[in-house]
């Protein structure tokens, strides 16, 4: 049994060791895997966003557990969602909408039991009170069901540009990766021929891989999760371009071929 | 059995895998947990507040191993420290201080005995060649009397100003996390109404978290360790104040409920 | 079994939590450690130093599994390399030449077996589809000539300079660690009495350990691994020095004693 942690907490702090001890307390045997603890402070998108990135391949029964929580302390709620293939848990801020987007939901439930908190539990630090505790219990065995009342969740509204067919589509970066590639919202689930536009550069080809262009050149490609990424070949382009998250990208299909 | 690592060695060099490399050939069995290793290079203090926030949620027998250590290779010891719950290794440097404030030690002794370190030890890598094995040696049942004579550890002076009772105090910034939360060492266990002054700025009211006030207002809280905390919501308040560390905190304390 | 990671993905985006997903799925029971994922990016040579510097330390039978590869998706080869006490995977770019100029090889191989890969491999995330499943399969037991075709893989050139007499010797500062340290490719095997000369300073001592000099002076040492190391005592030596990968570093060894 896995339980994989995704938080805005750093590598700095006590923050994460804190919350392995308690569920190490709880559940001696599960196996903890770190998604990520480097999102950016309280970028509840971003978070949602590496989540969608990471899950897929994980084993089946994974509890995933996500505290990027701007509103920790507040009357948000916390939830627990499982799927066919594996159970979520996080603030009830939007975290999830990515997941959420492509995944069959079976059940979601509100987290307010507190016989499954810390005895304890401080009105700042939710990830070590309410979060690792839960989680360990879930990995244990305790059906979400017991966790709190069934609600029913909304699907999420769309989370990318899908390109279905030639013609033009408009998006924009929505992550920047720490080798400076630019990853945006255009999604495909096919081969494509066209051009990408980015300010003032015209990428003429989407290529397969970095090292299809020479040294220092802008690539345009199809990253590994089916998204529209531009970088530069052993370079960095959110340095080149001075990119920032929210900037439009255009793309001209002229191609498609589904896979 | 957990071995719970906490250093300043970084998350970029080979330091942290090669002492858990160095675990595993002694006792591949045994579970190693990062606190962190990311204390500022050196600064045992930090190191030992860091300690202080985290030890307590790990499971009972936990072997907290740290490793901030400016002096090694000199004549400084290494000790090792029992109490009725845990077991801590450490340079003799005053990193254990904040711990050794408020726990039972049963028995101290010296880290002495070569048997338990690696065959060549080196004087600038003792977490490699002799934290890592003593504490692997330990985790597989190794007493720690084997390790070197006993002594009789100090109880460390006071290490928090603590609230007890109406009135004022006067504490200092000692901690600023990754959100640029600012922690001190002024520390109650009860209910507080009162006011926070920190340079310029008077804060009137003793918050229960982040979002009892107004995104990017100041707030004043008791953090989830019983300390008295600065922050911005939803910002950081290291920026806006340009703190740092040692920065005076004022607290002026209208009524105390203990809890 | 173990499986110890070593790449420049950073501890920022889910790729290092994806590959340790994916590596559970094919076998849970293996312990993955990371060795860093802190690589500068795309630095091979880097990554190969890091990597000579921790794997004797790790215990037998454990994989390496190194992914710093700036040619992903391209021609290049990855290669499988069995030595009497460990496997190494890791793109065919030079990585692996400080490790191979002292192993024993008993075998290589080049990685091309797709039974052993994801069903679906991206062009530009082989970390995720072919380096976490091949290194899962092998912790299983999969043999390396199961992977592909056996090569001949060439010893390396020589990666240090090796001070084995009297005599002056000029090297080159090859690593800067977390603390500034600038560590040379200058090796010894004994213990040694000279000068060293890095920019306008002169060392006239080689000392044990950084307390052998007073506060904030500049000290020459043997690093843990046998290595010239140039440092300052509770300071930082990078800074000092305005030091870079490639400066020049002399030794004048006036006596030596093997040890």
């Amino acid at each position: 049994m896995i339980i994989a942690l995704l938080t805005d907490f750093g590598n700095r702090d006590w923050f994460v060791g804190v919350m392995k001890g308690v569920i190490s307390q709880i559940n001696p045997n599960v196996r903890i895997i770190d998604i990520t603890h480097e999102i950016s402070p309280q970028n509840v998108r971003e978070a949602g966003f590496v989540l969608w990135n990471a899950y897929k391949y994980f084993p089946p029964k994974t509890i995933f557990v996500s505290v990027v929580d701007p509103g920790v302390g507040s009357e948000r709620k916390i939830i627990a969602v499982e799927t066919d293939k594996y159970i979520f848990v996080a603030p009830d801020n939007g975290l999830l909408d990515f997941v959420l987007s492509e995944v069959e939901v079976l059940r979601s439930v509100y987290v307010e039991n507190k016989n499954y908190f810390l005895e304890k539990v401080s009105s700042t630090f939710h990830g070590r009170d309410i979060f690792a505790p839960v989680s360990a219990y879930i990995s244990r065995g305790v059906d979400i069901s017991e966790l709190g009342n069934e609600f029913k969740i909304e699907k999420s509204k769309k989370m990318f540009v899908e390109i279905l067919s030639e013609g033009s589509y408009r998006g924009e970066v929505i992550y920047i990766d720490r080798f400076g590639n630019l990853i945006t919202n255009l999604r495909t689930f096919g081969e494509i021929e066209g051009e990408v536009k980015f300010k003032e550069t015209t990428i003429n080809k989407i290529s397969k891989t970095y090292s299809d262009v020479e040294v220092s050149n802008v690539v345009a490609l199809i990253d590994s999760s089916g998204l529209i990424e531009i970088g530069i070949r052993n370079g960095n382009a959110r340095e080149f371009f001075k990119a920032n998250l929210g900037d439009e990208v255009f793309i001209w299909v002229k191609s498609i071929n589904a896979r």
